[in-house]
């Protein structure tokens, strides 16, 4: 079985971009504000745009489970206060609950969380109740900078965000450590934001005792762990500089990578340097990068290909990364598809 | 002949330290504030500071010649405005003057800018011009985030830096990309803001044709480019999205990295993705990791240990990284080498 843990719906009907744009303009002309009750998609739009995209792509590239989630980059945490983030968080995760509804064998849900900037993060903690106890969701995804680029919240070690972890120790289900839009200039969204953000979450991890406070907390950290492995040996002298412990023992009972590295080479180190334990494979497919790589001939999200082309990896090893380590991580999927008989 | 295009006077005399502290507590009390007069170095003490750290290490592992810049954690360009960024440069790029004075067999200079949040960028001119013309450095480190972690000047692709380039041209010298000290508590210094600022540069000059307008302007971008080449695939990809040409035309003519990736896997990485001609030595040594690698028993900064061990290398490829890259990367250098009939 192959369980892709990082896909998001990034090919919902068009109604919703333009609910958005609507829920957007309110906010400067309350007039214009459309109700939740406005956005209409049928079960027969939903269907569509999963099965003429992410549905087809796994039955051609041969995994069988996505891990769900609203398409991060409209999460656009920044963008309006609690009340547009937590109405639009609301309607993404019923989309993606209708989805895995539809689809029980292909999609599980994970939560978009109403967070905003300079609110407090306890105010997520309804949502995440709802999408895990009545959606059947199986995780969240948590944005270490709802500011969208200007990084004004406290480090993901700072007590915070504890309210968050305690609900997650409570209902046994790992985050996503995921950001959003960038709204500053200086980074690109899906080419410097996103691969920033991996590599920050990690060293402020790395920096604090916060798996200490919480030992079954859980991160995963997408885009292969940002610049992570690939600095592995820089990671592993500053975690000695501080006198923290290995960063096997420091970090990794915590902290999680998945495979959205879109070439083989990167992709072998990323499975050399990391215990295979470690690794959850992921595609975030018709995310970032939708082209085929004229070097290969196949498309650069097509990360399947890499784990297979992987020569070091043995077929158990395979198997955790493809299947035994995403039932591990989430231990609420795993349940599901025991329901399932799978 | 082993040039190393990253080294930092992370040495100096505990003086200029302290200096410096007075400088910064003058900013609030006129009163303390120090004349650069008052700082006082011996040609012994850098002597001393050089000869029993960084010449010690460039012999025992192998080096010949270090580019070498002021301290770039002390940069600190946040602090204070443009005139203590000004006097603080002149400081520090005299006593690296001194240095390559004093043993100029193994000790070139790069110049720190004075820079400062929201200055204009031509005020670094007349440093730039003294530091190239009277005291015959090769290069400068150009700060793309002068305000230490809040990322408030444009990116580098902006007509705002252009004086900067203009003058990088008529002098034919290159400009590492390398920000300061995080004062943004997001971001650990070494471990996820250099990082990220690599990464981030990188993808300004993606997304833009700067390289159109300056087709002879060179960025060098340490820490082994970030996360670039770990992912180099998605940045191919993305390239490609946006329809810009391969990214070896698009980029490769100017942008090149060093080799600054503390384990072998990394190395390995970098010298396999990154064509072999836009790789240039470099440790940074005694830098942000000073330690011993317990699973190698070598220093981690000892990255000549990756080169000699990457074994797709040809003794032709280990030519251009150690040294025919550096020559065409910095001509001043080259030709200052060539001066000494080397």
């Amino acid at each position: 079985m192959i369980i892709d843990v990082h896909g998001h719906y990034t090919t919902a009907p068009k109604a919703l971009e333009e609910w958005r744009n609507r829920q957007i303009a309110g906010i400067k002309d309350p007039s214009v504000k459309p109700k939740p009750s406005e956005l209409k998609i049928s079960d027969d739009e939903l269907r569509d745009s999963i099965v003429n995209n992410q549905l087809k792509l796994m039955k051609e590239r041969g995994s069988d489970l996505t891990v769900f989630s609203p398409r991060a980059s409209f999460m656009a945490h920044h963008i309006g206060d609690f009340e547009v983030s937590s109405t639009w968080a609301a309607i993404c995760n019923e989309l993606c609950f209708r989805v895995s509804k539809l689809f029980p064998d292909n999609f599980m849900g994970v939560a978009m969380l109403p967070q905003s900037p300079g609110v407090d993060p306890k105010t997520c903690i309804p949502e995440i109740e709802k999408c895990i106890k009545e959606y059947g969701f199986v995780g969240i995804n948590l944005n270490p900078d709802p500011s969208g680029g200007h990084w004004t919240s406290p480090p993901l070690s700072d007590r915070h965000w504890y309210p968050i972890y305690e609900k997650m120790v409570e209902l046994d289900i790992p985050a996503m450590i995921h950001v959003s839009t960038s709204c500053n200039a200086c980074f690109h969204t899906t080419g410097s934001h996103y691969l920033n953000a991996d590599t920050t979450a990690f060293m402020q991890c790395l920096t604090s005792d916060l798996f200490k406070d919480f030992p079954k907390l859980r991160f995963l950290i997408p885009h292969g762990g940002g610049a992570v492995p690939y600095h592995w040996g820089r990671f592993r002298g500053l975690a000695q500089e501080m006198k923290k412990p290995l960063l096997k023992d420091h970090l990794l009972n915590n902290i999680f990578f998945d495979t959205c590295v879109y070439h083989q080479p990167g992709i072998d180190l990323l499975t050399k340097v990391i215990p295979v334990e470690n690794v959850l494979f992921a595609s975030e497919m018709i995310g970032a990068v939708r082209g085929i790589d004229p070097e290969t001939g196949f498309y650069y999200d097509d990360t399947k290909r890499y784990i297979e082309g992987a020569t070091t990896l043995s077929a158990e090893d395979r198997y955790k990364i493809y299947e035994g380590n995403a039932r591990r991580v989430f231990p609420r999927l795993d349940a599901a598809l025991k329901a399932q008989g799978k």
